[in-house]
């Protein structure tokens, strides 16, 4: 006698997939997997029998794979973007039959994903590209999912990713229908650069803290995990604190201080920036935490500089001042929170922008939400942000949010401290400094950008408004100039 | 009689087609005309007349213009980059014939330059893609010119553009081929990045001289003036010392204090971003100067936030500190010189990249010697930068080679004061700051770089290396930190 169909499958066995094929069936869900490298399915299955029999069947065949779904039959890929998902599209499709439905959820660029919709249209099959956050953990206990795109593919496994998301009391699972197209991705795109974002703003902290501060290993935890009880409660708070405390297996000492101080990436923070650049929104703390990835990268290059320097004359640190650990913990901190408000503005103007261009209708606040468990970046922070887009959905700036307003000006004095502290000691906080640079920016009635633009208007006729009279100008400047040159 | 076949056309006659031209034919090289708005042709014909019967002739006809130049005939167009650009390319090779050749004068998209180069290849048309810089003046009086694509077109006309092109002393005309395909536009694009970044730059020192220092325009004339005779001697100085002397036509007192505080701009600050996170290349004054310009551009939204924060007790500049004028005009020089050296080398190791990644092959040393007159650039600085090429064609980053070197080290004290000056002040100097994390960061043995890499093998399994042992190494973080949270 054949199996029971099942009620959805899975293809891509890598651990997100296994992970995320097991959460599945542990809900209740049967599910078919099937991978090209078949010893990925066997190792699967093997993993459901002993994680409690869970409902999980493997297939070496995509047809057999396939046909085992009831219909309207969805697949979910997990399979690395571009032509591994090309590719496992179009052997899907072979076999999928209309209204069956596809969903990519791998970070795919949000273009191909928008390609690939009306490429499987054509054949009558649905698609949703979806981001999902959390790691191989995230993935077996509850991921964020960010499903975009075919809304009628969404409403057939709707049921299925409310239970499998990371559940948050209060504020319900971390799953959302986002929008058309390929706003899943897109969404998912910018949660990363934020991720990027609050890992260069944490690791700036470790560094002003041990470098400036001299604190021990041991202080660091301490710190941190103090911090997690607080406003910058968060997951990436607690794996921070959390490393701190890990000693070295192979030698003495820690192990977070034999680690190589080069950081590796995949792809969505250079998309990240270079969408930003796109849509004119400036994110000078994510454009930051990215230039920091490419000049850990220049590990060779930064020995050699350092010892140019250290010959001309100054070392690593610039100061010997004594600081107060207790007080610079307590500036560090607010300094960290701070920032993180800035990089999260530059984050969600980033979805803001898009959202107009695309006609996406996106709603923040809502993503706040599903960021509030499951992902990397899952925070308490991010209930503040949700609050914020409640009170204003047309919110221009989480900065002028009254109550984030309220909280950069408690922490201002303390975040310039910080800043100054490290121009002063030569230790680099690019991503702290680039916030204060954006929310001094920001702030600030009116810019020099009028010399630039009187520069532009100079040497290339461009033109110019004025602050009193309506208008477009231009002046023959260099005519004006010979006559009152000093 | 028909009038002798001339030696060169040019199509495009808006300001900068116009100038250019003129120059051509003032340098002695009979030059044809043409523009689809016809009124623009016999305007340019006119002009030609009056500044000394120059050897310029107008056509009103694509097919008589094309007739009209001795084979193989050479066409610049300077026309907008895009679709203009695809339209006269293809009315123009209508009638060109095997072994004439197409110059694109405008800034256009390297991509683009190279899929067209292909395309007139299929019907033997040569094709160069070739910045210009120089603004309206330079094209008449001798521009910059970055000519890549087809080195045998290139030779066609090298003896125009040698004469056509600014002549500097001891360093001969500002042109000089390039390299393949799309790399005179590459050039170019990257030549108007640090453009924006020179531009920034000065603005914040601007800023920070009439916000914190108080100086007036008078007083910011004679500092810009003053640093015109050093090591800043450039043409962006210079015009800033003009622009602060120029009185208001339209009311009391000085213009520049008119000028609204929003800046125009047209792409290649936005295409270099894009390129610095595609090249993995860390950029962030050039980031920092687009940004500005983004922030520039949302003057609504910064009145109200400044609105916010002003009512939360802050006013614009968060200080009343008495400062030195004499010291700190002395201070932002040296902080000025610095940042524009980071600025360089971001630009530079963006092309450098480039050519690499393409096979260009471009001189940088060269680059800098073309760009030392006729463009928006144009520095006495960029002579050091030659001979920092010069001294080691392999240099990895101009802050390395050990003149600049020694200039930072005597200034860094002075930008280090400046920077934690407008931090205190609540003055953004996001170039500048920028300029220093990053120059902070490249000199360091070792960032904060081994927590990021911790955080991401903690949560994604992404593996990192150590730094004592070869290998590639995961550790099972959570396992481990549950035995030692504290």
């Amino acid at each position: 006698m054949a199996p029971p169909l099942t009620r959805i499958g899975l293809a891509g066995l890598a651990v997100m997939g296994q992970n995320l094929a097991l959460n599945i069936a542990d809900k209740g869900f049967p599910i078919s997997v099937y991978n090209r490298t078949t010893s990925k399915v066997d190792e699967t299955v093997e993993r459901a029998k002993q994680e409690g029999n869970l409902p999980l069947y493997g297939f070496h065949d995509p047809e057999a794979f396939v046909n085992s779904i009831e219909k309207p039959r969805v697949i979910i890929m997990l399979v690395k973007a571009g032509a591994p998902v090309e590719q496992t599209t179009k052997t899907l499709s072979a076999y999928l039959e209309k209204g069956d439905c596809i969903i990519d959820g791998d970070n795919e660029w949000y273009e191909n994903t928008e390609r690939r919709e009306k490429e499987v249209a054509e054949l009558g099959i649905l698609y949703l590209g979806m981001g999902v956050s959390g790691g191989e953990e995230g993935a077996r206990r509850g991921p964020s999912m960010m499903p975009g795109g075919s809304f009628e593919a969404y409403k057939y496994i709707e049921d299925i990713l409310l239970k499998v998301a990371a559940q948050v009391p209060d504020s319900g699972p971390c799953v959302t229908y986002i929008g058309n197209g390929g706003s899943g991705n897109f969404v998912k795109m910018i949660h990363n650069g934020i991720e990027y974002g609050d890992m260069q703003l944490i690791a700036e902290a470790y560094d002003v803290l041990k470098s400036v501060g001299k604190l021990t290993n041991e202080e660091l935890q301490s710190a941190f995990t103090e911090w997690n009880k607080g406003e910058l409660l968060s997951f990436l708070i607690e794996i921070t604190a959390d490393i701190f405390g890990i000693k070295d297996d192979k030698g003495d000492g820690y192990l977070v201080d034999k680690v190589l101080d080069k950081t590796g990436m995949k792809g969505t923070g250079k998309w990240t920036v270079q969408q930003a650049a796109e849509l004119s929104v400036p994110a000078p703390t994510i454009e930051a935490s990215l230039d920091a990835r490419f000049l850990s990268g220049l590990m060779d290059e930064r020995v050699e500089a350092a010892k140019v320097f250290k010959s001309g004359g100054f070392g690593d640190i610039l100061t010997d001042q004594q600081v107060d650990k207790k007080q610079l913990i307590d500036d560090v901190r607010k300094a960290l929170y701070a920032a993180k408000i800035c990089s999260y503005a530059q984050g969600m103007n980033l979805i803001r922008a898009k959202s107009a261009e695309k006609g996406w209708d996106l709603a923040l606040g809502e993503l706040a939400r599903i960021w509030k468990g499951g992902c990397i970046i899952r925070a308490i922070f991010l209930d503040r942000i949700k609050q914020a887009y409640d009170r204003n959905p047309n919110l221009a700036n989480l900065l002028v949010d009254p109550e984030f307003a309220k909280e950069i000006i408690e922490r201002q004095t303390a975040w310039r401290r910080v800043v100054s502290l490290s121009v002063n000691s030569g230790i680099s906080l690019p991503g702290m400094s680039a916030s204060l640079a954006y929310f001094d920016s920001y702030r600030r009635e009116r810019l020099p950008a009028n010399l630039v633009q009187a520069q532009r208007d100079y040497f290339g006729a461009h033109t110019y408004e004025r602050v009193d009279i309506e208008g477009s100008y231009h002046t023959e400047w260099f005519k004006l100039a010979k006559q009152s040159r000093i």
